[in-house]
């Protein structure tokens, strides 16, 4: 595709934003060592921008990301995408509304997803995050289009920005970069909270109307 | 109400304190992204100092926060105040002596709220800080005063400055806003070490009369 | 007691000792707001320097240490003296060869504690460090020498620098402050590694052959 | 042995590496005061330099480090070396792949090396950093060359670059010191994450063609 200028103002911007997005990650005790990753869809063009693969958090500046289009072609960069940026490809390609991806292996929600286990809601803070349980995805091996598939089929129809890829770990989506960051960080919140909390005995789901309410009025207040 | 210049000039030493004290809830691990705060009451006043909602904790000084009255009306400031605003202000207007109050969803506290379970007096430092079991209030939506009623009905006449609301998380009380922050800090402390004991097997409460005479000395050379 | 110049310059650098030590508790996670202490024995004098009662961390230098005799009674210092005062003077009255003595509510530690269960040698690193199984000591009131008479019972005859109070918490002693503190340390790492490993099922106590042989190798190494 | 004018420049440059390595340990919670050592092959001779014993690790500097030969006999140094060295000599000798031994008593590995239960292959990151198992090594005393053959008769055909020492902690292998460090952090992290799901429910193991063919893909991607 055509690069013009525009558009190569804008990347220059995005880059700048998922490169310090990348900060969140360690920051909030998501990863260890390279173990995640952040995108942005490019407004206006079908690029997104994502981490280099194998680079540490700590030397990771706008200039180390890179941008490749939709089949996962490099378009700009000097190192190799991540391994998952055919994942997250996938859902910039299939779902028009999201304009942020995230992947980690957070400790807690992948240990849910290693159980196969959905997070019930059982807490007003995921029913105004998550509007309701958090979804298992299917397992996939990396490699072609199934990890994205299956994020785009567990994730369409859904309140929840958050999906337990089966024996994997968290992916998740928002309108903005910043917004998937700030699901991560909720998800890992409450996988481990509710894990806590049923280490020790069970724990009800909270009513559907509740949950509801909650999640309408979160969304209008914070708009996402 | 008319704002004097005296209480003006008391506003602005409140704006320091509440910021202040915000930085004491990452640096405890009590909250992630945004989400607890920390108000104060304005002394000779019907006005409380509280967080701006959606501002990030590293982003928060003194000329952020928001001035309410009891009834919630914006008074001074140029965010929204916290969605929690309402709890807060029901607890100043009900409950005399009370001039801090803290939520967060710190995990520990968490968890036991979301099994709707009390923390039971098992530990020294319990008796010390709390002066008994850590009660559970009642599951209350967010919206009108039920949240503010529920802690305002579960702590009086309780030595606990400290409640856990069902399914939602907890708000601590205090004589000043550093205490009821310091409260905060270490219910998450005692709920996270009861926690663990208990993995492992039973513990038991301490007598009554061994938590009464601990609490009696501390409450004495703390003087809360 | 009359206090010459060489006493004056020894007591100002055990200050500066006890205060660098104290930095420890809180970069080791041993501790949260206030609520551990260091002291150390003044050599050639019946006197201890310990933390001041009700003060943060960041805020503890060298001159708010706090100098007590062994009767509790202060000696030099702008502080109360810590409410273990009397605990720790008990120790250095009655067992001459502790130069150091620690006392924390670290998580783990005193989970143990609250369900008043020793910790086993299951480790070697337990087995090097100290000796054997981790001793539980009596439940204990503040306010007489109840607590200092239970530590100093209980470590008696015993290869452990540690003791888990019923209920309350760990104290550690060495014979230097800084060993005290690596006890503290060390304990509360294999609190939480113990612990972590029963929760997942069975542990195997070491022989008490390999124990006695781990710990004189260690002892004669590092020569505590 | 005869150290040339280009072996002690390559040392000088190895002790610089091993020193920055160590800087991990702690940084990724490895490690508690000094307990934990990397080291590396000196390349061109039978020679390898490793942590001094008993030095913090912020006091650790490349000066501090030790050199010492596969007979553990020191080279240069001003301090003794770890008394983890024999360990380290001993897989050297008998590794000729291997340029680079991490020890730590990380807390949930240990956890898993005090049941002697291996970890089970639960996850795709733990095909693609492990290629299938962690194993359980022999209990072997401190002081001969029993622990070093436990680590290398459990590794030795192994797809899995950590090995469980049993009732003692792990040991990680890899090609340089780095990939050792990197299989030390990815250890506690497959360790904690598959402890913390099995605490609630049973995991089940990746099928083996999967495993063989995750652990294919990623080796020749960051062909270790």
């Amino acid at each position: 595709m055509t690069i013009t200028e525009d558009i190569r103002s804008t990347i220059s911007s995005v880059r700048e934003e998922v490169a310090a997005l990348h900060a969140e990650l360690p920051a909030n005790g998501l990863v260890v060592w390279t173990a995640g990753n952040v995108s942005a869809r490019v407004p206006d063009a079908d690029l997104l921008v994502i981490k280099p693969s194998g680079v540490r958090y700590d030397e990771l500046g706008a200039e180390s990301m890179v941008v490749v289009d939709f089949d996962g072609n490099l378009v700009e960069g000097n190192h190799s995408p991540s391994s998952d940026t055919a994942a997250h490809a996938y859902v910039y390609k299939h779902m028009a509304h999201v304009n942020g991806v995230v992947h980690t292996h957070s400790t807690y929600a992948t240990a849910w997803a290693a159980r196969r286990e959905s997070i019930p809601c059982v807490l007003t803070m995921m029913a105004d995050e998550f509007g309701g349980d958090i979804p298992v995805g299917p397992f996939a091996l990396i490699g072609d289009d199934s990890i994205g598939r299956g994020i785009v089929e567990t994730l369409t129809g859904h309140n929840s920005p958050a999906v337990l890829m089966a024996q994997h770990g968290p992916f998740t989506i928002g309108k903005s970069a910043k917004a998937a960051v700030k699901a991560a960080v909720m998800l890992e919140e409450v996988a481990r909270t509710v894990h806590i909390a049923r280490t020790l005995g069970p724990v009800n789901r909270l009513d559907q109307t509740d949950i509801d309410s909650l999640y309408a009025r979160y969304q209008n207040v914070y708009g996402r």
